[in-house]
Parts: structure tokens; C-alpha cells; sequence
């Protein structure tokens, strides 16, 4: 049972890795633990119409890949109805950022190619990701790599940006559990200035930001090969990140056994989350590095795994200015996640 | 009337001023011109228990100054209630950034020392900014220089964020009229991103990139000392920015007679704003420059007011990217805005 915190002055922090200033802002709090959703996610049973659902594959766009390869599948991975970025633009080969971009009289300005995929998590319209088993997490994340691997073969690609809306207010605009992959013809600029900080601070003391981390104050939860924290600059309240153990640059170096064991610590995250905070629209997003570029030129970079419940909003001084306020101390917020118990 | 435009690709565009990529997607969006809010705020008229209206003045946390000062205000500058930073924290005069945050073993960190202000826009729940005169706007706007002239004197504040949030999906937490300042210990992130930007604009062609950017295409309204546009990167469907003609790094350097003329602008454009898209939330921020650096140290520099209408949200690729997805290529929204009439 967590008690209430002694009150706590304000302060604000930056993080090493994303650079940016959090303030943390206790004045403003309930206390942490009576932190819950007002919105809910309650599953939306209705599957009849949903084009996502096992036998109505003939709605959607069409299909990259299904695992397994028959007529029932498990995960199936398709191009986006509404794709942000075209698939069939002219493209230049072999161009890179500087030569492929053109400033206009009034800014830079690049075509719009790139993929916009959609991950089926599951062919059941009323199963959530953190119902999946480990391993079924797993052949999710696998999906993704398998993915990843087909698009590098675009030099014109240089990012993609995986992720997950689940709710309608975090962005979802099905209810049926799936995520989103989308490669882009930029580096965007979280990932420039995520990197450029690691590299800075790798620098400075001859260490990865990300190895250093594991602070027991903040630590959630761990497997052999993954820990969960609080992170020390969390944006928002209850933000967790999912942190591989080996120091590692690029998500797609993920093998089967590390993506069964990461399956389970996410599924135990995201059941933690929804008992605590009251079933939350959330986001997760897998932070990664350039996919042209190699390890060995990013000694500094380590991927990880940021997952947002959705429990304030955003208004005019975090657009303005960049900053957000939290008012939950990521201490307590770990302290509270660590202490709870679900059925799993 | 505007009329359907022609099917245009996918494109990237980067803005020199704010340094951010946004991916213009035509096809995920509706005609530009039937973007409307679909929670549009209806004012709340329920004034008896609303501690901003004129005779609930005891309700409130203490006030810094009052326009007029006498009981018939017609605008007061208060604490906030909830302040995000502390006033009244211990703080070291006269450190800069670097001598006065400490790096813990887990990244930076800053005491919360700040003010959190609200400036109350009017002693009547029911009347919004837009319904002000022109020149009782400019009380508004000069009630932010007068305190921004008060907080100079504390030099551990490095910047200001002045900015409005209008209707609860856009932050605000009260009805009633009012705009917020929060003066911070720190340069925050986008102002130093956005300073850097322009310092490099301005190296590479001798020009301040918010000077030269007078676009036809991208115009809605000008005046004498102000012109409004719709930004080449806009990051949302029709985000406005208003720009001083005079090139001006510090909105403190507002004099009376601008201000009633920004006064005249920003009420024409809010008016337009609410009758073209339905009444949307919204929320505005002034960009200016940090508090302690002088003009000519500046050059480059050029404060402006954008103003954001909330018609989409932010999902998992916004927030791990830091690129934002526009459904409305600019010069439209900016047709469609300048070519409406409204009763003012």
C-alpha cells in the first residue's frame, strides 16, 4: 500500500538521453497513487465491421507479410489505408539528407516518400496486446525486425519510427489492437537530438547513458535480459522506459529468446499499468538508431522502449516552450509499479 | 467559397525558424475547408463560483497588480493557485545556467525556482478575448510587458512563457478568461532550438528568416505594425502565426500604439479561427527572446505570437519522432482564412 510522499519542492531535471527539461511539479499532484485514467479504454467488442479482423482481409490494403503464412494467421503486417508517407512516389536512389532535401525560398522541403504499415497484432477483435502470451509478444516484436530488415534496403529510407496508439484519445483510430511502422525519407529530429545527447555524454564520461541507468529507486521490474525504469526525467506521469541489458544500438538486433523474454516484461508492464492507472490510452514507441548507419559508428546509442499512459494533457507552455510538467516523481511512480502485484 | 484542391503528394517540409520537419498528407484529410472542432467549447456562464469574476476576488491567490487600480478592474495579474514552480524557494542571485544546475549521477537538475502568473482578461465570465475592444486587448498584451518588466530584476529567471489556453481539451483548467506566464529558471528547449535555427539562417544568408518570410500564398491579414500568416512547416491544420513588421527580438519592446494594433489583429484572427472551424480549442504562445540577453546581442532574433487550434491530436510517431503529420498544406488553410469574412 503506498503511503502519501512528504511533500516535495519543485524541481526541474533534464534527462541524458532525450535532453530535454521535465518539472516536476508535486504542488499540482493528487497523491501519486490515486492517479487513474478519466478516460478508460473499454474494448470495442463490435468486430462485424472491422477490416481487421480474421476473414476480412479483403478491406484492407494489401497484405507485406502474415505469420504463419496461411489462412490462419496469427499477426499479419499490411500497408496503411490512409498512409501518411507515399509508397509510390519517384525516388531518388542512393541520396542523402543533404542532397535530397531543397530549400525553397521559405524552408526546407523533401518528397514525400516512404512506407506506412500497420502490425495486426492478433486476429481477435477483442484481444489486447498484454493478453498475447510472452511469446506471442514476441513474434509481434520479430514481426517488426522481419519488417525493418525489408525496408532497409531503400537507401532513401533513413528511419523508422515503430509505434503504438492504443485508444482513441492516444491517437488509435481502431480498436482492434495493432501498431504502426513508418519509415521515413529523414532522420526526425527526437532521434538527432537523442543521439547527439548520448554522444555527448558518452564524451564526457566514456559511457553509454542508457548502461548506466539502473538506479534501484527507479527500477519497475527485470528479466535476464531487459529492466523497466522510471525514468529520472520522465515527461509525463508514469512514463516507463523497457531498457535491453546488452549495450545495443539498433532494435533489430533483437533474437527470438530476447524477444519472448522482452514480450513478457512488456505484457507484465502493460497489465501493471492498467490495474494502477484505470485501463489508460497509451503509446508506446521503440527509440532506435538510423538504419544506414552501424554500430560501430554509434558506439554511444542503445535502443529502448518508451511507454506513455495518457493521463494529462498538453496545452500552451509545453507547446511553447518545449518542457512539460509532471506532477509525479518518478521515484514514486517506480515505487508504486514495482510494489504491485497483478495475476498474470 | 473555397473549392476542392487538386490531389497533392505527400511532402516534407522543414521550418527555418523552428527547425522541425512536419509531413504534409493530403490523403488523410477531408477538403481543408471542413476541418471543424468536433468539441467545440461552448462558455461556461456559470459565474457564481468562479473565483476570477469581479467580486470573487478574495477566492484567488494573491494578486501582483490590478488595470485600473481600483475595485472596477477590467483586467488583474494573480498568482497561479497551483503554481507549476515555487516563489518561494531559496535561490542563488546572479548564476548561470551552468554554476547553478548539478549533474545528480542520473542527469541534470535545477531547484523549481519560477513564478506562475495569471493575468485574468476581463472581470466577466461570459466574454472571451475575442470579444474585447482592440485596444482593451492591448491592456492584455501590455499587462504582459509590465510584468515581464517586474520579473527582469530577478536574474536566476532566464526566460518567460507567456500563452493561452482556451477550452479544456486545450489545458485550461478554468473557463473564465485568462492567459498564463511562467517565468522559468532555464532556457527551455524549442527556444533555444529556434534561436539556434535562426542564428544559422541568418549566418548563411545575412537575413532574419521571420523578416523575409512574407509569402502571398501564405498571408491572412495584415495592419500597420503586424502581418498574420499560415507558417510554410505549420506542425497542425491551421496554426497561425501573427509577426511584428519590425524586426524585434523581445516582445517587450511592444509600445502602446502596437499594441492596440496586435490588439486589432489577434481579435480578427481569433474570430476567424472560431467561425471557419467551429469554435475550436485553442491555445497561444509568445515566442520572444531569453529575459537577459540584449538586442544586439540577438541579431537574428524576431518574437512572434503562434496560435494553435486543436482539431487533431498527437499519437505514438508524434511523440517519438517529434515530427508532426499536417493534413493541410498551409497555403490553403491560409486561403481559406484570408478570404473569410466575419462580422467584427
Amino acid at each position: 500500500m503506498a503511503t502519501t510522499p512528504p511533500t516535495r519542492s519543485p524541481e526541474l531535471r533534464k534527462d541524458p538521453v532525450t535532453n530535454r527539461w521535465v518539472i516536476f511539479s508535486p504542488a499540482r499532484a493528487k497523491r501519486p497513487s490515486d492517479f487513474k485514467s478519466k478516460s478508460p479504454e473499454n474494448p470495442n467488442n463490435n468486430s462485424s465491421s472491422c477490416p481487421f479482423c480474421i476473414g476480412n482481409e479483403h478491406q484492407c490494403a494489401p497484405e507485406i507479410f502474415r505469420v504463419p503464412p496461411d489462412p490462419n494467421w496469427k499477426l499479419r503486417v499490411i500497408e496503411n489505408l490512409y498512409p501518411a508517407l507515399s509508397r509510390k512516389l519517384d525516388h531518388p536512389n542512393g541520396l542523402n539528407d543533404d542532397s535530397s532535401s531543397e530549400l525553397s525560398g521559405l524552408g526546407w522541403v523533401v518528397a514525400g516518400f516512404g512506407f506506412h504499415d500497420v502490425v495486426i497484432e492478433t486476429p481477435v477483435h477483442s484481444v489486447q496486446l498484454s493478453d498475447l502470451y510472452p511469446s506471442e509478444i514476441g513474434d509481434v516484436l520479430i514481426a517488426y525486425k522481419r519488417r525493418i530488415e525489408q525496408i532497409k534496403q531503400f537507401d532513401t529510407i533513413k528511419y523508422i519510427q515503430v509505434f503504438k496508439n492504443h485508444g482513441a484519445s492516444a491517437g488509435a483510430s481502431m480498436s482492434h489492437s495493432h501498431s504502426q511502422m513508418l519509415s521515413l525519407p529523414i532522420v526526425p529530429p527526437s532521434v538527432s537530438t537523442r543521439l547527439n545527447s548520448m554522444k555527448e555524454h558518452f564524451n564526457q564520461t566514456g559511457k553509454c547513458s542508457l548502461c548506466q541507468v539502473q538506479s534501484k529507486d527507479l527500477l519497475i521490474n527485470e528479466t535476464s535480459h531487459f529492466f523497466s525504469i522510471a525514468p529520472y526525467a520522465s515527461s509525463f506521469p508514469f512514463e516507463i522506459w523497457i531498457i535491453p541489458r546488452d549495450h545495443s544500438s539498433h532494435f533489430d538486433e533483437l533474437d527470438n529468446k530476447k524477444a519472448v523474454d522482452l514480450g513478457g516484461l512488456l505484457k507484465l508492464i502493460l497489465k501493471k499499468m492498467a490495474l494502477q492507472l484505470n485501463n489508460p490510452p497509451f503509446n508506446f514507441m521503440i527509440h532506435t538508431s538510423p538504419i544506414q548507419v552501424t554500430d560501430s559508428e554509434l558506439p554511444y546509442s542503445h535502443w529502448f522502449l518508451q511507454i506513455i499512459p495518457q493521463l494529462t494533457g498538453v496545452g500552451g507552455f509545453e507547446l511553447g516552450s518545449g518542457c512539460y510538467i509532471n506532477p509525479v516523481f518518478p521515484d514514486d511512480a517506480a515505487k508504486i509499479l514495482r510494489e504491485l502485484n497483478v495475476p498474470i
